[in-house]
């Protein structure tokens, strides 16, 4: 470890974790008036960001990123607009730090409560979409955390910029500016420092692709709110509506391919499939979606005159194509479905369709995801659509946050004891 | 890495890993029923047990334990009866395994709500208590888990037996046997498996002292539910009422020492220290505890005619004592009182005695604890206490549970959206 690094991370955390006692003190008002504050400076300094921004776009052209990259990076007056609205979105949800539960009275006379409080210190670490620098910040601050935030050397003068706005709102609003701090540093070991610096910081969100968590999560000792894979399922069963079936499996797959939520293998129960699977995989295939299939989805797809099938392997049940490929296979009952669902998911997200309350209700208590749904495109789980009103990240731990995480995933809850001298018998 | 260890413990783990998915979809009646013929299994063979015991025991005294370790081994029919006793009593609490938000409709029109579900395989960590393996096994049942205990290898027989009336009880319910599974190893190498089968185990709970945890959290990799330490602290503020300060005070340092709620730090009001200073000392020296004191209590209590004082060090505000000892500073105001706390504290339970309703209200937000109380005893800090009816341990992490952990701590979250052939648009 470059003891420079080290220092300079540390030095980082402990501003953070002194910031974190001021923002976990401060009122709505505060965070809201930061919050606007910052929208305000982002719309007037448009054309500075996108200057800015242009370093970085050049920089990334001059290396030789692809399209896909260079247009995740690049800043325009639309982009920077959204950032601001997002920020204004957020200063509308209500501010969840220091809701309490109701107090109740224990046999000992003490009354009992919960207080919702902040995590305290979070640490960002993401790939070179600069919005997230403004997203995530926003999210933090509004549910009282400080936050350090690691974006991809790529975005690095956007970044660096962007949480120059910030602090100025934090201190337009007298918050400490140390509360938001952007990483500087390109080296790799400033990753290396925050995810093992327990002491400064609560929880890492990781946002960006399966290398960067994988690498993450083999060396991090700070816990994660994280998701490695999207492999969702559709199960189709033979009490589906034929027509519903159709339609949530094409917008399932079809709607975006490059979301964690998008489907990535469709389960079709062998009694249904000869009626379901040639005019669902005809609009596949017209959208240009790859099919790869088992033996019973090829035989039935190929004796309504489908073609172009790609035989499935065993890694192909294992992939998260984010892509326009979907792996198909016929199961004989619900159970071989939630069988392979257990052997081959993610815990993310994965839906029936059925209308046998029965079946439905089994397969919402018995498959282990996140999110489990009936008769709903997986596309579906995502903190807006869950009506959180924002989302940090998507957690297919079982711990703390699971599923679509909004502010709330980024508190805690603390006791509150109210006694009047009671004392322990 | 000893292999032939290593597979023992994946064996054991995809077992366990196995029996959990039974577990989840096992109804509360067939729990209930493992956990009162388990109850009775032990009443029935109470001289087995103790027969056994005897075995662990000897083999202590041996090795030349100390009189503490054997009386934590040693099981007589008292203590017997004490564990069919608890687990009558989780019998009795309400399974919370299937329980539901209510379901919220959504801007599309899809119903989203959130089902409790188990966490899936709890590893126990444990030292020498052999009732343990009974509280924490029947907590991890009751909550639809499955578990594996590595408990001290001084209770190696008792736990065997003990696992095997276990699993007789299981077995009758009609739930699988390695839904609890003890580790009859004694080899270290089983613990160092056991916290980084990150694949099989979803949470581990050491159970023990400062030095089992330590080591611990040094090498973990699965996710743990744990405290390290007890730093207690009571600030007498002063608007406190004096006899409720005394009263509360002796409460919580003197009921029981050795609890990890037991107050280590007494933080007091300069202007409320004669008042209340040398009447509290006075009990504590009577029950023989130790003091030891900052120069400003030393100089109160001299005044007073207190002798006997020991003069604090650095080291004595960071020492978890779980003794009668206690060390006391009398600072300036609340605010010297809570910055104390927060260099000093261990984020576990933390109480001021006040009738100033403002002063009150400003501590209980801005301590950082798991716990924090106004006028009453830090001993409260507990399980049962706080109504959760049992305890698996005591959390001051912010992640997932905080504070005393019941049922509810060893289970998650899961979404559930019901549709109606709902599509993203």
């Amino acid at each position: 470890m470059n003891q420079a690094i080290k220092h300079m991370m540390q030095d980082i955390g402990m501003r953070a974790r002194e910031a974190s006692r001021a923002m976990a003190r401060a009122s709505s008002e505060q965070k809201n008036q930061a919050l606007l504050h910052i929208a305000q400076l982002i719309r007037e300094r448009t054309n500075d960001i996108q200057k800015i921004n242009q370093l970085d776009v050049a920089r990334a052209q001059a290396n030789g990123q692809d399209a896909a990259f260079i247009d995740r990076l690049t800043m325009t007056p639309k982009t920077i607009e959204s950032m601001a609205l997002g920020l204004e979105q957020i200063v509308s949800l209500t501010d969840p730090i220091g809701q309490m539960t109701p107090m109740q009275v224990q046999a000992s006379g003490i009354e009992l409560g919960q207080m919702r409080v902040p995590l305290g210190v979070i640490g960002i670490i993401y790939e070179s979409r600069p919005n997230v620098t403004i997203d995530a910040a926003a999210l933090c601050l509004k549910s009282g955390n400080a936050v350090i935030l690691r974006g991809g050397s790529e975005a690095i003068d956007s970044n660096t910029l962007l949480a120059q706005l910030i602090q100025e709102g934090l201190d337009a609003a007298h918050l400490p500016m140390d509360a938001v701090q952007v990483v500087t540093t390109t080296d790799r070991a400033a990753v290396g420092e925050m995810i093992t610096m327990t002491q400064y910081i609560d929880v890492i969100v990781p946002r960006g692709g399966k290398s960067l968590i994988a690498r993450l999560m083999a060396e991090a000792r700070v816990p994660m709110i994280k998701h490695l894979d999207g492999i969702c399922h559709t199960y189709i069963d033979v009490d589906a509506d034929i027509a519903m079936a159709i339609k949530v499996c094409d917008n399932a797959k079809t709607q975006r391919y490059a979301p964690c939520n998008a489907m990535e293998t469709l389960l079709v129960n062998a009694a249904i499939a000869p009626q379901v699977l040639p005019q669902l995989c005809r609009i596949y295939q017209a959208k240009g979606v790859e099919l790869r299939v088992d033996a019973l989805t090829r035989e039935t797809l190929e004796t309504a005159g489908l073609s172009n099938l790609v035989n499935a392997t065993e890694e192909d049940w294992q992939t998260e194509y984010l892509a326009p490929i979907l792996s198909i296979k016929t199961v004989a009952d619900m159970d071989e479905a939630m069988a392979h669902i257990e052997q081959y998911g993610s815990k993310h997200t994965d839906a029936i369709i059925t209308n046998n309350a029965i079946q439905a209700n089994r397969f919402l208590r018995e498959v282990d995801s996140a999110s489990v749904m009936v008769n709903a495109s997986t596309r579906f789980a995502d903190g807006f659509e869950y009506g959180l009103g924002a989302e940090i990240g998507i957690s297919n731990d079982k711990l703390h946050a699971r599923g679509p995480v909004g502010l709330d995933g980024l508190t805690s809850l603390k006791y509150i004891v109210k006694g009047h001298g009671e004392i322990r018998g």
